[in-house]
């Protein structure tokens, strides 16, 4: 079975951070919401407040590793020691990694994915496009096992597209249905 | 300030909570999710559990009633007496109401809305169709002041379109913008 760990951190973008879940879950994935700052719970963007699985250690293992955005939480994703590590091993085991909107920056950070094709919110492209190969204004980019997606808008697409590379394609088009896209 | 109300109750489909919330209060609008089952948390359909703002009477008031999906949620909001007595309050007075995904069946339990254009997610069609005067397959149904919406991935319509009914259309605009839709 396949397994993700989401990290949220205050300031998270809710809807980033519920879109992802909601739809890995709904893929048969199993799913950790992993709290940053310990295992209460935290307060996105916009006020709403969400649940953690568990607090976020480091040291947790999975196939997928997905960092939602929000400007303040990207921020906290990025100075953490523990996240850039765990990106780094991420990289090295050839592990998924999936980072949305602001969420970039903390690839930058720990030197993890430099010179693949990347997107990311507008807001953090002057952090982001250096540090790229190639920097596109796409809803999702994939490379390899990188995953970037644009802000949240695009938070299905690359929700879908993290079911489709982890799961199967199948899989994807099977959550995809239901929800009624137009 | 264009006030609206959420209601959440356990079940609910977590991302149609969080995206009309949160674009919402992106919009300047006062956003309060109220819990169906008191001020505790809830847990939603695919296990999310997200804060509420507080507990539920069913006297208070606003501009704008949204009713989110999730099917065992929906179920709880049709089978409240506060929350069908809410309803007939709304529409009595013209206030905006909305509802996506399965939450149309408590429209129907409360008997608002008879004979109006709506549209459903498809499990629920069978309830909803013989109640509306006109039953459409789209992302988002508008007639006067009731909205309906189709599932989750109609969320972003049907929360963009209430921004752009109750606050106007340059707002959802403005909103619509850095979320970066493709």
């Amino acid at each position: 079975m396949t397994k993700a760990l989401i990290v949220i951190a205050p300031g998270v973008e809710e809807m980033e951070a519920v879109i992802c879940a909601d739809v890995l879950r709904r893929a048969g994935v199993e799913t950790l919401l992993l709290g940053l700052e310990g295992e209460g719970a935290v307060e996105g963007s916009r006020g709403i407040v969400l649940g953690v699985d568990q607090a976020f250690s480091g040291e947790e293992n999975a196939d997928l590793l997905v960092l939602p955005g929000g400007g303040e939480g990207a921020k906290r994703l990025a100075a953490d020691e523990r996240v850039r590590a765990m990106l780094q091993r991420f990289e090295k085991d050839g592990k998924w990694i999936a980072a949305i909107c602001a969420a970039p920056i903390a690839l930058v950070a720990a030197g993890v994915g430099a010179g693949k094709t990347m997107t990311s919110h507008p807001s953090v492209q002057d952090t982001v496009e250096p540090f790229a190969g190639s920097y596109v204004e796409e809803a999702v980019a994939i490379d390899d096992h990188l995953v970037t997606g644009r802000g949240p808008g695009a938070a299905f697409d690359f929700a879908l597209d993290l079911v489709g590379l982890c799961v199967g394609p199948q899989k994807a088009g099977e959550v995809r249905a239901p929800m009624m896209f137009s």
